[in-house]
C-alpha cells in the first residue's frame, strides 16, 4: 500500500507557500492506519524499548497504538501547563521565538530505553527538545519515529547520532 | 484489575479545590493501558460503529488504538485553526467564556454511525459540543466513551438521550 496516497496535501496551510500534509485522511481510512502501525511495529519489534513517549498532540495519534503492540508503557511529552505532577522543561526554537515542552519528572526510570513518536518530523526542534526531555529525567533514546518526513527541511541534521525512521517523505 | 489503582490523585491542580486525576500513572503502566482498551473494546465490539472521533487531546490517546481494534476510521475533533480543510465549529461554555471545537466537514459520510472518545466526562459541555459536530456533518451518534467519569458532575445530564460508557467513576 502506498500511504502517500491517502495523505492529503493542502497548499497555503497554516500560511501561504506552505503545503500542509494532512494525516486526517489516512486516519479516518482503516486499512491505512493499520498500515501505519503495522509498518511501525515492524520496524521496531525486535528492539529493546521500555517506553513510547508522544509529543502533543498528534504523536499520542501514533504512540498510544505503538505502545499497546510492543507492551510498553506511554508517555505524555506535553505544551507547559497541562501535566499535573512535577515537570521538567525544555525550550525549543521556532521560525519566530520560543516555545516550551514538559515531561513528568517521574514519567522514566534511569536507563530506560525510550522511542519518541511524532506524526511529522520537519526542522527538528521539537524532536530534539523531546529527546533532551527524556534525557533529563533519565532516559536513554532508542530512536525517533514519524508517519511523515519532510527532507528538504533536514530536520535530521539536527538529530544527528539518533536513530530516525520516517514512513512517507517529501 | 482495579484500574483506580492506576489512577493518581492530585489535590489543587489546575486550581485550589480541585483534585485532578492524572491518568499519566495509568498510561505508564503497560498492563493498565492494555486492560483500559481491551474494556472499552468489549463494550463495544457488538455495535454497529462506522467512525471513532477522539477530542484533542487527551481523546486522541484511547481512540486510535479503539479504532485500529474495532477496525474504524479514526476522525479528529480539533481546538480552533488547528484542521487545514474546511471546518465546522461549535461554541460551548466553558465555567468563565466559552471555547470552540472543530471537525473537517468532509470528516463523516451522513449516516455513519459514530463513537466519541475522551479521557474524562466532567460537566459534558466539550462532550455534548463533539456530537453537535458530528450530527452537524451529517453523522449519528452511537455513543460516548470515557475512562473516567466524575459522577458528581453530572455531565450525564447535559447527555441526555446519548449511551455514555465510563470505566472508573468517582
Amino acid at each position: 500500500m502506498d500511504l502517500s496516497q491517502a495523505i492529503r496535501s493542502i497548499p497555503d496551510f497554516p500560511k501561504k507557500g506552505i503545503i500542509f500534509r494532512d494525516i486526517t485522511t489516512l486516519l479516518k481510512d482503516p486499512e491505512a492506519l493499520k498500515e501505519t502501525m503495522n509498518r511501525l511495529a515492524l520496524h521496531y519489534k525486535d528492539e529493546k524499548i521500555d517506553r513510547i513517549v508522544g509529543i502533543e498532540s498528534r504523536g499520542f495519534i501514533f504512540g498510544t497504538p505503538l505502545a499497546l503492540e510492543l507492551g510498553c508503557g506511554f508517555i505524555l511529552i506535553r505544551k507547559p501547563g497541562k501535566l499535573p505532577a512535577e515537570v521538567v522543561s525544555q525550550e525549543y526554537e521556532l521560525e519566530y521565538g520560543t516555545d516550551k515542552l514538559e515531561i513528568h519528572k517521574d514519567a522514566i526510570e534511569t536507563g530506560e530505553r525510550v522511542l519518541i513518536v511524532d506524526d511529522l518530523l520537519a526542522t527538528g526542534g521539537t524532536a530534539e527538545a523531546a529527546c533532551s526531555l527524556v534525557e533529563k529525567v533519565g532516559g536513554e533514546i532508542a530512536g525517533c519515529a514519524f508517519v511523515i518526513e519532510l527532507d528538504f527541511l533536514e530536520g535530521r541534521k539536527k538529530l544527528t547520532g539518533r536513530d530516525i525512521f520516517s514512513i512517507v517523505h517529501y
